[in-house]
């Protein structure tokens, strides 16, 4: 069996979102995206799971620290999505539509490179309570 | 003892809104509002309860028809702000600051007059998880 | 400031009803509860709450005791509801419309004679997660 | 890395059902289900859970479209079973137990069909907040 | 109408605890309390929701500014308790079983002197999602 | 496909423990662990979800019997460390530091000989709301 166990850290933060492709026209955004397109922004709470999978240090116990964890996600992801509106006010989303699978694969890719090699990483985004997303499948 | 009986109603709705008192300089609200007074919006899952006192009517086991409370309250409230700037897109709040507070006290205001006088109404509503509001008190 | 502090213990069971006023036509029936009329029931979680409230006895640091007041709810609400059809299984709505309203005011009724005179009680219930009940308001 | 990312949709439906296999007699169901076996049906909410796992539309930002994905839940999964008894009003469990798992199981085979071949499709279901399962494992 | 308004701010916190009167015989403590009185303590995560009652300032639409109520609850009873043993480490509970009623209380009375005398205050506390206490009721 | 299906069952327990290597200084355990070694312990409230994976009988519709799950998992996991004293009061935590992944490890070792052969056996914790794990991963 698998000496593998995976660890899930929760954190949270709240942003204004509009679903528009700039490559679109706006009818084209209107009918792809209904009410999600709406020019002035709508907004989330967004829950975000961070789980990192890998072998427990004997010394510690621990996969990862989940304190160093959490402040790295904050460092990484919540300082620079929290009370933003991910449209206007950060250059990941200045392309790319923000989708929770967009923003769950942005996230992906803002932490895997400060994550040490031997840890798999996923991103569990739910945007509402009734709708979420997963990072690699 | 009181007859009387409350009856609970949750709803939901996401909007973008921005803490801002038009009538104080653009300094005065940064230091009051912080992050929240972000210029390009952020949002918020707000969660809706509305929570309806009275009589049991004897012939239905009814306070009131909780379809038809949802349905007043999806028509009154919810396709008013959901997927709405609050700030831009609603007269309630061109001039008030659309604070978990007044958001409160507006969907009590425009439900109230749709109630039968029999009843009492109270609102919750939750900015956050950890963030709630009820009124009136 | 009042010295009186409220308890609560959250119980739960799964029961089948269905919503009919038997001094009604079928038709009537039909128009005042729609699906929830259906005739061969539906069925819920129910998630109950209950409420007492009291004075600190010094002794124990205890308002009352949760395992008691737990074992009270089990003996004298959960054992005869759970996992029953309300309309037929139970002498209490044999005549009364199993409503979440009606539902939590015989619970309060089964409670009652129960409980010491110096316990004040009321009954939340949950039909479901966006429709509950409290009672006496 | 696997470019795949999954989406989940949560809807729920109340239904009444009851455990029993016709298949055996009635005190071999009574033995093996319990008081899930009560002859007078009991009920519950479910949470609904569907994870569809796919590649990104780089048009849409999409896996699937969650409003399409939820209307066509709604369509095939809830208006057949919300409100209903699973054992009386049901084709799929005329003859077979409405247990968490062959319901789950059912719900995969409504909805598999309807799904476009490129992705793949998962049921989660809630039976209560303590029991819930999960098909394909 | 009352124009006061009720808002709620959620915190948490870990800590260990014992139920033990240490002016009754380690018999009775036994009776009275059963395993939460076993002596090496056991422990919870503790929700501590503090309600505040008052006016809307018409300059911010806050009742209160909840950052200042989060880092006040955060400063006078999380710092003081989280990751504590209640018995062993505080002096309010060293002579003061630790139940959820009086760990209520402490709390209210540690938050009430901090905070202007125009508010009301209540103390909402979880010790489990089943058991919890409301000081005053 | 795989006509595997999965199970959970959530059962839950309250304990103390302290984060702490016996094996190292206490200068080495206060710098790794902070606060979660602070030495008179703390305690929370875990959530435990036993996930067995198989194929369901065909004549119960049950993968296991989740009341006998939920009965083997009382019997083995909470009877042993519900409202104990990790560190202090259980053999499998003498020599082993009780991280959540340490004791999701223990959980999956007390349980996996009673169960058949025939099933997988996943244990999630829940140490808080935002720590979990899931071994194995």
């Amino acid at each position: 069996m698998s000496k593998k166990i995976a660890v899930y850290r929760k954190e949270h933060f709240n942003a204004a979102h509009r679903l528009h492709n700039p490559a679109l026209s706006d009818s084209e955004n209107a009918m792809l995206f209904g009410k999600c397109n709406h020019p002035n922004y709508h907004g989330h709470n967004y829950e975000l799971i961070v789980k990192v999978t890998g072998e427990v240090d004997p010394k510690t116990g621990y996969v990862i620290d989940m304190k160093l964890l959490g402040d790295l996600v904050k460092k990484e992801v919540i300082e620079k999505f929290d009370h933003r509106n991910l449209n206007l006010d950060t250059k990941e989303f200045k392309e790319l539509n923000p989708t929770a699978e967009n923003i769950a694969m942005v996230i992906h890719n803002l932490l895997e490179p400060k994550l040490d090699k031997r840890y798999e990483l996923k991103i569990i985004l739910y945007e509402t309570e009734r709708n979420f997303v997963e990072f690699p499948a």
